[in-house]
Formats: structure tokens, sequence, C-alpha cells
């Protein structure tokens, strides 16, 4: 089986390009729908930091640490580097008596406006706050701290890796189909589009045990706090701000965007083989709307998927639109 | 036939990406080679600035306003909104006796890392002379004065564009599969990959008459101002600094790239299916090399197709590949 196509982009009656890829919807009991091959192996990227945090919670580290949902949140982030997040990220690590140089993630100029402009205007280099995956990093710090292990903890053999690959590997209900390095350092393990669903179905239907409790702590951080998973104008942000707390959803680099629907029991994922952010952010809001979730009007739906494209001067010149059979 | 897999992105042992498309290479006589489907309608967009330029020159309007090669470069390129494009745009319509304020391709942040710093920390807005296109809507501007036509210049039945349209279908030999609306506001004209190609072979293989001249002459303008027609650490600026003016390239958006290569009389077009520009770049590399213009070894080579692919530690983390069966 081979990637399907799911989106394409229109401009004056010819389809000028197309995102070819993998969407699985899945629930406690297996795979509900499926676009493309379930079967592909992929790297889940960021849309797995809810999986990596879970051995903070379950350990008893973000107990022992005192860490609210805010901080839970930014565990599960791909933040902007806002002042909201590395305010919060700095507060954290000091609280631990850690600060900046302790994290292993490395330096990025942020994607927020403000501070991106603050950093050119004043010709100071971003830090390691800066990093997008700064707030995982600090999960991790906290969880080493906890582990009384070494500073190196994104090796792959560190207690705080092995502890997340099991994690990893429970949740998708696979061994691991090998790893890579992340932007952020971190290993990344990967898995089939369809593991990376029946986890995501696993958040969406916590058990009772320690597993469920912390599965049902970290989704709640993402649905209290979307504005620090993302930042503004993103579309993690925007997606779960739009669906009201009902359903949390998370990008990954290379076009992986997962969601969690608590109230159906429903997990997916969603790989755009191209590794482009367009075709990740149109297929899970053509998906949110298949499923109910959003509406075809709301704005959201509008910016991601439906609404013209518009040039410089404000002129629309295409849209996006679903392939035929996608998603419905 | 359907798009070819053309370049991937490997992480850790596993194929994380890959970007299918369509590469067409012709002589005079048509195709020599072929990945994908040489027949798939496409928008050239702005890979096409040269041929949008030939009734520029072959008018004589070029001459009667005492162009050079540096504003025909600017004519063809997809700049970076840098002082060295931003001055010479500014100077080329004073001495028409226009202003900014003629112009039709809209405004938007250059590309430029300075000028965007100096426009960003200033608080000022970039104008319509930091639009990449600003070179070819001064071409536009140009052979419009020379027509006597109207202000409008790039409405679809305004004779500049009528010209265009007459250049396009007669380099491509087809006759135009529809036209869009570029970003920039122009028309832009579909043809098949194999037609760009051809009209690629074409500026590679100049004849004698009016036509033959002016294909000579821009490229030649492009072949010597690199610089002008993308900016520094682009990749057509870049490619053609390699190839020491033995080839000229351009790219265009939605991963459109061509190659004109006047001592093999060839003709190269590239079209990735999902618009992204990594893609392009590294199959117009790939293809360079496999016509033996660029060594493998050679830095922008590395830069655009075989280099590893770091974080933000430094760290590799996976690399480029040609696909198999691309393009040896």
């Amino acid at each position: 089986m081979t990637a399907a196509r799911l989106i394409e982009l229109w401009r004056g009656g010819t389809r000028e390009s197309a995102h070819l890829g993998h969407v699985v919807i899945s629930d406690a009991n297996g795979i509900v729908e499926a676009w493309g091959d379930p079967g592909a192996v992929i790297y889940p990227r960021s849309s797995c930091k809810m999986i990596q945090a879970l051995p903070l919670v379950e350990s008893g580290a973000a107990e022992a640490a005192g860490l609210g949902s805010e901080q839970l949140a930014l565990a599960c982030a791909s933040h902007d580097g806002a002042r909201i997040h590395t305010d919060r990220v700095v507060a954290w690590l000091s609280a631990l008596g850690l600060e900046e140089d302790d994290l292993r993630c490395g330096a990025h100029m942020p994607n927020d406006p403000a501070e991106r402009k603050r950093l050119t205007c004043t010709d100071e280099s971003p830090c390691q706050i800066h990093n997008n995956c700064s707030g995982k990093h600090a999960g991790f710090l906290t969880l080493k701290r906890h582990m009384k292990a070494g500073p190196e903890y994104v090796e792959i053999d560190h207690p705080v890796q092995r502890a997340v690959r099991r994690a990893f590997e429970e949740m998708t209900k696979e061994t691991a189909a090998g790893w890579g390095i992340d932007g952020c350092s971190a290993p990344n393990f990967a898995c089939t589009v369809e593991g990376l669903s029946c986890a995501m179905a696993g958040f969406a239907q916590p058990g009772t045990g320690v597993r469920g409790q912390a599965q049902r702590r970290l989704v709640e951080a993402m649905l209290t706090h979307p504005e620090l998973v993302a930042g503004e104008g993103r579309a993690c942000t925007e997606l779960m701000r739009a669906m009201k707390g009902r359903v949390a959803v998370k990008t990954g680099a290379e076009a992986v965007f997962v969601g969690i629907v608590p109230e159906r029991g429903l997990g997916i994922a969603v790989k755009i083989l191209d590794g482009g952010t367009r075709g990740s952010e149109a297929a899970i809001t053509a998906i949110m709307v298949h499923l109910g979730l959003l509406e075809e009007g709301h704005p959201v739906v509008q910016k991601y998927l439906t609404g013209p494209l518009r040039n410089w001067r404000g002129f629309s010149t295409g849209e996006l639109r679903c392939a035929e059979g996608f998603p419905s």
C-alpha cells in the first residue's frame, strides 16, 4: 500500500501541487478509518511529546517537583519562544536549581514575532530556553533529577530515554522500528502510523491506574493551556481553541499531526509524505471537520484548509482542496 | 503516468519523508531523459521569467530604454530585496520617469537578512520595490511604456501580457493549458513539464534572428550577474556561481526549477509535486551532477543534496538522498 493523495493546491482551474500521505483514526479496538498505508513507518517527532512526558508524571517526578498544568502543557509543547513560554521555563528550571546550561536542546531563533524582533534589534543571540522543545527538556531534567541520573539525558541509553522508549512501545503497542536524533537532540523512536494513532486512542480513553492518571493530566494540561502548547497564530493553539477543549492536537516536524478526542475515545495520526506543514495542517483540519468536531465555516477551517490563498495585493489566487476520497 | 519518487529524507536508517515529481531534459530534437510524467501540466511560476522578458527585448523596448545586462538579469530574477537589487530597480524606474506606485506586484518583507533587519528595527514597512518580482515588473513597465499601453499591465488582455503569452506558447510549442494569477499578480500560463524543458532548450540553443538575439542576451545577463538573479545564500545564485557561467538556473514557486545548458543545447525542467523548495533544489542539483556539470564533492552539492542535515547542536541527524532510479 502506498501514500494516498490527501490535499491539493488549485490555481486558475489547474491542480498545481498535491500532498500525499497517511491518516489513521483509531479507537480502543483498532483502526476505525484510514487513508494511505497504516503500516507506513514514520518518526512521530514532536507529535509524541505527551508520550515522552508520561515517565515524568508516572514516576512521581512531576509531583515531587510540584509541577502544575502549565509545566505539563509546556512539557508537551513545541512553543514559539514567546515570553509566556520562556518565563515559565526559566522559573521551572530555577525551582529545580538548574539553569539554561543544563539543557541539551540547542538554541534557535524563536518563532514569536515580538521576541524575534527583540533579539534581532538588540543583536542578542537566542538561547536554549527559546528552543521550541525547552519545556520537554525541562521535563526530562525534572525526571533525571528524580532518578538521580547523569546530566547527558538525551543519550539513547540514559535512564530518562529508556523510560521514554518503554512508554512509547507500550502506548504504540509496537517494538520501536528504530530511532533517530530529533532537531532538539533527543532520540525519536519510529513506529507505524497505526501505532501512533493507537497511542493517541490510549490518551483519549485513559484507564484508572498510574498510566491512566498521567494520560488524563497531560491531555487536560494541553486542553487547558492551548497557548502554551504552541503560540498565537499557530495551528495547534488555534485548532484546540476552536474545538473548545474537546480535542487535543499536536504537530511534529516533517508534517506529522496527531489528535486526541476523549469524548469519542478516538486517536488520530497524520503523516504527509513530503514533510511540509501546509499538508499536515490542512489534513488534520479536514479530519476534524469530517468527525463533526469543527464546523466547515469556522475561521480556523478557512485559514488551514478552505480559505482562498491570497497574493501580496490580497487577490485570491488559489485554494487548497481535499483530494477525491479524502476524507469522505 | 504519475509522479516519480525523486528525493528522500533519511534519518536513523529510516526513510522519513519523500518528494515526488517530474523532471524532463530536452534538446532541440525533444526529450533526452525524463522521470515522472513529461505531460504533467504545471505552472512554471517564476522559473519562466526569461520567457516573460522576451517581448521586452524583442520589441526594442529594452534597447530604447538603454537597459544593460544588470537590468535584464533583474527582469529574470526572484531577488532577495537586498540593496544591490532595490537600488537598481529604483534607478531603473526613475530613468523611465516612473515610481514605486506604478508597480502592480504588491509589497512583501524581503528575504535579505540585512534589509529585513533594517525594516524590522525601524518599523518601516516593505514596499513594492522589495517584492522579489520587482525587476520583472520594471521590465513589464518598460515594455508597457514602449507600447504606449495602459497602466494595468498585469491584466490578462493587456498588450504586455498578450505579448508574454505569445512568447510563452512559441517557446513551449504548446497552447497554454490555462492560466493562473501569480504571487506578484501577473498571469502565469500553464504548460507541460516537457513544454517548459523544450522552452529552456530553445534558450540553450538560440537561433540567429531577433528571438535568438534576445534569448542570448537574457541568458548572458543571468550568467553574468548570478547575485542579481536571487541573492547571497540562495540556490540560483550559488548553483550558477558553482557552474562558473556555464549553466543558467532559475527557481519558481511551488517547487519548479529550470536549467539552461548552452554548451550542450540542453533545457531542464523540474516540478516537485508537493511544492516544497527542499525537493526542487535537491533535484536540480542532482541533475547537474548527473550531467557532469557539477562535481559531487562541491560544497553547493553538499548544501542542497548530499550534506548531512544538522540539528541545533550541530549533530548530524539525517540526509537527503536521490531515490532509486533518479537520476541514474
